[in-house]
């Protein structure tokens, strides 16, 4: 067992500072855990007895139990002393989630954080930071009817900001993409970004990380160990305080020092991090990474029932430059058995709006089956009603071709429960063809990261 | 009366094509006519006495009582004989949603349509359209359970693509962004963006002019239409088929020929029109400019909950080349009376994650009211619970200062209900900070198109 497992897999949890009182963060907390987390819990709490129906304890020493964890969320100033009782207690995993610490000045409180970091045989995530959201361990402060909960997928997100985290976890949960381990490191008085990388390198239920970044704690460790791991399993990571303007709010976010971003962006090339440079673009990029294979090379086709989609994504392709290539004669040939006659066979393949779920399931396998063609973008127009249900499965099987696939698909509810339906099977859906189309061309920039690394062992 | 009031403000309309098959266009244009429109509907069908309670003739010259508009919805070989009967029922205005022409290299019988539309006093929309859609004239083909409607608006949008523009449709009922009036223009035999635009420029429901794009009929007129309209209200373009592969899907989509990108996009400066370069920005520009104030420097603050979201912010802003000046420091002092000490009072000005709507309330307002300051950017992490409904009116109470405010939310349905109801005050609402600072940064620009007419008439 990693020691890391404490934090994920833990086999019992404490929150200190939970509370009777709805609408407190203690109160919050202890709701979602009791929820999502099947071991005990010991709220932990002087002044209590009993906290949602849990029996509560004045101190982590009253606990007989052992403790895997403990979530802190008393106030900045006796965080200390809690710590000091968890290590009494033989705990050796903690997740601050208060704040009050050199995000506000306090340096001297947080550096006493530090110092027992580094003397005793314990780890410390945060402070001033959301903590952790697996599906089994959820100590999200916020109410799941403000923020909904993603489902179980593949993609693991550090963050440095929990407002951009938790903005995140409530999208992902709107369109269905799946999270793995999501985690808010905060001011990451110990544990930071390389050691959550370090351990979502070797878990196997993390596919993609993605990064909210503001700074690093070291530089040339960063890059060493992201040169590795992308070797393994892509990263996508979103560097924030680029300007002059931005690194001044940095210090007063979360009291850290942001370097200049043409380093940091020089240094995800050299990582073979893939860049976001958007912050939409994490989510975007991410999810492609997570749930499709590379794009082999820049080859892409365009199915579409849109001709207007059709040439933005074409447009989109080429800027980007990826390449669409005419398919071979023998699948022009069958797509003329089925297409009419007005469809374009040119690619952008328009198979026209009065398309069926048939023609989209013959044209996608006559074009994922060509040699010339390595990923589809799928575009369609999910409100004409010669469009069933029955399209998710015919974009989904298209999987079985090996060839990665992204779709475009933009509307309100009704559009909107397919795209997540695609999404909980690993396609991912994008609301604009440029979108979409960008998303392909990140399978082709990873798909060339892994190919460097194979140069260089040629060359060797 | 203008003549185009014959396309919006009919007094009657005729479908002819109408079906009495569920699922055919001509039943669900009919159907969503009937719901929308006001005045007598004559559904043509030889086949039918009565379709959906309405009574039926079996053309359009049977009809006794006069009519104003024509919608046509017949195979693309009848078209002509059914305006040959129109014209001789006096008939002046035909939309043609029918498909069928030079689309499909049937440009003999785009002429024919042409011709008649030259000889004759009447005007045509389409052919290969999906026509018009305004609050209450709702001739889409696509039902409302797959396509909602969007509410009533400032917002009017012509577009040569209809799956552009219905997925544009849809996405605004979904986001509570009004619409005045929707055009598709399909082959544009006849009427085209410059009638269009001509029209709208007098049309005082539309306050911004949205434009999809592939080609332009003639580019002189173009761009002496929009420099005059744009003196008046805002113009958004977006060019599709800007690269060589895109340009031949132009070709095969709407059988027009798409010139090369840079002429588009100079064209587009000269004459003041704020170019869409993605096409989400179509409809992230047109809802910040039909509803709020020109920014009349470029200086703005950033009001945020979280920290991470205002560096963000920060970061576009200054790339985009908007100031983040200092408040006035009497502003600073009265911010200090009711932020805590851990806030930040440099710009942007982090409210922190405790924020309650009465720490929102007074922050937009000393903010709107700092003579430094000419525009807000409002960051709210609406999951907070510190957050009640409340905020919305917060919020939207800001508009009292006169300067515009763009608002960055996102999330899941929670979320989205609000975000819709800022929307409906004319609250433009984005789901990351810096589509919100762009959205921002495009009234500064407007600001400058209309000072530079200003300045030629000083010289002058």
């Amino acid at each position: 067992m990693l020691f890391f497992d404490k934090f994920f897999n833990p086999k019992s949890v404490a929150v200190v500072g939970a509370s009777r009182t709805q609408g407190k963060l203690g109160y919050t907390i202890l709701e979602n855990l009791k929820y999502s987390f099947k071991g005990p819990i010991y709220p932990i709490n002087p002044n209590a007895e009993e906290i949602l129906g849990l029996k509560s304890y004045p101190s982590l020493i009253e606990v007989e139990e052992p403790i895997d964890l403990a979530i802190i969320v008393v106030p900045a100033e006796m965080t200390k002393k809690v710590i000091e009782e968890g290590i009494k207690k033989k705990i050796s995993a903690f997740v601050i989630i208060s704040s009050g610490f050199s995000e506000i000045g306090e340096k001297e409180r947080q550096l006493e954080l530090k110092k027992l970091s580094e003397t005793k045989k314990i780890r410390i995530i945060g402070p001033n930071c959301i903590g952790i959201y697996k599906k089994d361990l959820d100590m999200i402060f916020l109410p799941k009817k403000r923020l909904k909960r993603p489902p179980e997928g593949f993609i693991s997100f550090i963050t440095q900001s929990g407002a951009f985290g938790s903005i995140l976890l409530d999208i992902m949960a709107n369109e269905g993409v799946g999270i793995s381990k999501f985690i808010s490191i905060g001011n990451k008085v110990d544990v930071d970004e390389i050691d959550l990388m370090n351990y979502l390198e070797k878990d196997l239920s993390t596919r993609c990380i993605a990064i909210y970044l503001e700074s690093v704690r070291d530089g040339a460790e960063f890059v060493k160990t992201a040169k590795r791991i992308t070797q393994n399993k892509p990263i996508v990571a979103f560097k924030a305080g680029k300007t002059e303007k931005g690194k001044e709010a940095v210090v007063s976010h979360t009291g850290s020092l942001a370097g200049p971003s043409e380093i940091y962006s020089a240094a995800f090339k050299q990582a073979g991090i893939i860049e976001a440079k958007l912050s939409e673009e994490i989510f975007d990029f991410s999810k492609v990474l997570a749930n499709q294979p590379v794009l082999k090379d820049n080859k892409i086709a365009v199915v579409t029932d849109g001709g207007g989609f059709g040439i933005v994504a074409a447009d989109t392709a080429i800027n980007l430059g990826l390449e669409l290539p005419a398919l071979d004669s023998s699948s022009v040939k069958i797509l003329k058995t089925f297409l009419p006659p007005y469809a374009s066979f040119n690619n952008p393949i328009d198979i026209t709006g009065d398309a069926t779920v048939e023609r989209y399931q013959k044209t996608l396998e006559t074009v994922l089956k060509d040699k010339n063609i390595s990923g589809v973008v799928c575009i369609a127009l999910m409100q004409l009603p010669t469009l069933d249900d029955s399209i998710i499965d015919v974009i989904k099987d298209g999987k079985v071709f090996g060839k990665p696939i992204t779709v475009c698909s933009a509307g309100s509810d009704f559009v909107l429960e397919r795209n997540r339906k695609l999404e909980m099977y690993g396609i991912p859906v994008y609301p604009t063809p440029e979108r979409a189309v960008k998303a392909m061309s990140v399978l082709y920039e990873y798909g060339k990261i892994l190919k460097r690394e194979e140069t260089v062992k040629k060359k060797k």
